[in-house]
């Protein structure tokens, strides 16, 4: 009963600061839904650089036109910290023919090489099709030699059961990954996997994918066939076993190139040498736009600098939006930012990543590192008139591996993601795919998020 | 693309009750996530059927496609409640040309005339324009004499700072809804109004006003311009006070047609005369196919019929699947449910609308009449993995207000409305606008909560 007493006075503390949060927040927020930037941000990286897979022209455009945008969103400093990047090119269109006599079957199936992928050149690769379900499955078949001389086809589906279809992505995408070299050990000439995708039509979707060494030394070809020419080619080996599929691709990896991460800081009057930093990847796949993966991260991230011009108030600390360069075939940049961070003993509160899509937020991952899960998890009634629910014990991003591994406390930013794998790694990942209000709440949100670490950090 | 992590759901530390709710929400969710039609079934409501304003040979189109969907879901009752409906025409195509001399101007503005709206006919009306921000402004202008003979341009914005897009919307309806009779009451010869939308483009959006006696007997013609028409429009007048503005329609208001509420039964076993009621609305506007508004609500709630056939289950009251008629124009559907109700002595425990769009879904707000809400705030937690996580004390639908009259306590279902705005009574407002995973996500949430309430009631 006495201890009820006590919790008037905090209640009261509390609801000062609560109120004083509130009223930042609103301000926030109808700047991001009436005045933001980074719609037409987003349009010009997307629709005037377009796709910009490290080391190709487009990514190094994409390197000016972030270091001109974080000036112009009210960063005191653009730093470009240099890295060398994999230079990987798809070449000439890559093609896959379902060929059967018996069923009269000559036909273009759409897909694409993976990231990574060797070229077999205009001879190709012609052989007969042996589709697996699983690594175990090929372990067996791989035991009675059934693999020898044929094209794997990982015909493993997106589980559309999970509510979080990166659930659904994280189960699929080991087969794209390794799966070529899993093949290649028992002797196969080359792998396609069926796309991981929640969506029954003809796109292609790529991604990265890696020659293990300790799997097999030997390289193979490997691709990825939209949904419904997975479909297809299942249907077709039922009534065809002995159909052959002919696989062309043209990619080259080159010298590596330089490049960068764009680093837009302001810098914070009372710690200067203490960050909080929020970033997504310049980079992206070559096929599309790059608008959803990562184009949207990019500008949302730029967009926090913004915050500070509008509440016309200097950051405690060290605010820092962050372009990681590199981080669908490499995570250089990921790697090049921690090494910076270290020989420059910069001490990093926390690490914000936002890498899952410009759609209506839900959330926010924090790690539980440092007490920031604790600090985050208080803030929830401030979002809840935001729409924003969801505070997991679960922070981070692929950029952000090498500063966790540092110690460094991480968060995610976490939007539904329900269309995110419709256009994920196509050519459809385009601008059109973004609507305006979903991808400034999430900049919205994000800015919110890091203005309250940098009050109460 | 970022790290997903795979996170289970748990069924750890929960009741006996919790455990089996939760594997029945399982199942429900991984059917509609699977095998659902309410995608296919939403294709051909869409596309074949299309707009169905009531009183179209559309609508009755509608009457005998649901009729059949419903009994496909497993209703061993599908019942036709007679009402009369208004039978609106929009005719012709309807005009607005913005008439300069000085600004050397004759440009067509992209417009629709509102729902009910009087015809001009080939004649027109030829007006100078008065813009006004607010009832208030009009007043005073109106005490002044400067309305009279002319035509009123309600320019008032859509605010987009409000995060649920709805509270934008129902403050700028009153515009649409009422503001040619306050026109006409200051003798006024038109009325325009700017679309109500969240998005910058070049579509009129429709919607229904009604000519109010008690502020003016007088029936002028009213419209809706799009927001770049609008802009367009706001601008040449700041050059130009003197611009006109032509307004042609070709409106008719017909007789009153015959037409249908429809309703797909599940008769309970133990009690089949207490109802558990789920609807949307049939009809829709004419000049799209009535995709978000409402055919998603009508799919959604044909779905939950299929719940008890997958369950292997029959419900103890008797459960509802309610296509209303003329929710856009009139609620005479509505009415007509009610009236069939207290004739029949029906007792209903519960009757949930989704009319908000097939978007992912937020939550649900319920009535706290008769004990609704604290039941419902129960399951939270058994919503919370399909992050389903706003549970408000605000239920109802405009479908449901003769029957919240008679004290039935009412749901509505909550999605994600971000979207809903840029299409909403437009042309726009067709079946590739509706995500499949999003809608599906939303026939899980309303079967699941309809599966809850039929056990707990």
């Amino acid at each position: 009963m006495k201890l009820f007493k006590f919790i008037p006075i905090l209640f009261c503390f509390v609801s000062f600061s609560q109120k004083e949060d509130s009223i930042a927040l609103k301000k926030i927020y109808n700047y991001y839904l009436t005045k933001s930037k980074c719609y037409s941000n987003l349009e010009y990286l997307s629709t005037k650089i377009g796709g910009r897979l490290s080391g190709s022209p487009q990514a190094a455009q994409a390197v000016e036109w972030a270091k001109k945008a974080m000036y112009a969103a009210g960063a005191d400093t653009v730093i470009l910290q240099p890295c060398m990047v994999p230079h990987w090119v798809r070449g000439a269109k890559e093609k896959c023919n379902l060929i059967s006599t018996k069923l009269k079957l000559n036909k273009a199936l759409n897909c694409c090489a993976l990231g990574n992928c060797i070229g077999t050149g205009a001879k190709g690769v012609n052989a007969q099709v042996i589709e697996i379900k699983s690594f175990e499955e090929l372990e067996l078949l791989g035991a009675k030699k059934m693999i020898e001389g044929k094209i794997v086809f990982y015909n493993v589906f997106f589980d559309q059961t999970h509510v979080r279809t990166g659930s659904a992505y994280g189960e699929s995408v080991v087969y794209r990954g390794k799966g070529a070299s899993y093949a290649a050990r028992y002797g196969a000439v080359g792998s396609i996997v069926r796309s991981m995708t929640s969506v029954a039509d003809d796109e292609p979707h790529t991604g990265n994918m890696n020659y293990d060494s300790t799997i097999s030394k030997v390289k193979i070809p490997t691709i990825a066939i939209s949904y419904k020419a997975a479909d297809l080619l299942s249907e077709s080996l039922k009534k065809d076993s002995e159909l052959k599929v002919y696989i062309e691709t043209h990619c080259q990896t080159l010298p590596d190139e330089p490049s960068f991460n764009v680093v837009g800081q302001i810098t914070g009057t009372e710690k200067p040498n203490e960050f909080i930093i929020a970033g997504g990847h310049l980079d992206s796949w070559d096929n599309g736009q790059g608008a959803h993966d990562d184009g949207t991260g990019i500008v949302q991230s730029i967009e926090i600098l913004e915050v500070y011009k509008l509440l016309s108030i200097k950051p405690k600390h060290s605010i820092r939006a962050v372009a990681f360069m590199n981080e669908e075939n490499g995570l250089r940049g990921g790697e090049a930012y921690a090494k910076f961070a270290k020989q420059n003993n910069e001490k990093h509160l926390a690490a914000l990543e936002t890498d899952a899509g410009g759609y209506t937020p839900r959330g926010f991952g924090a790690d539980t590192a440092n007490g920031l899960y604790d600090l985050v998890v208080k803030w929830k009634t401030l979002f809840t008139p935001y729409f924003v629910e969801r505070i997991q014990k679960d922070g981070g991003g692929a950029d952000l591996i090498a500063l966790e591994k540092m110690g460094v406390p991480c968060l995610s930013f976490e939007p539904d993601t329900q269309r995110y794998f419709d256009i994920h790694h196509t050519a459809a990942d385009t601008f059109d795919k973004v609507n305006k209000r979903e991808l400034e709440l999430g900049s919205a949100a994000i800015g919110a998020l890091i203005y309250l670490l940098d009050k109460y950090k």
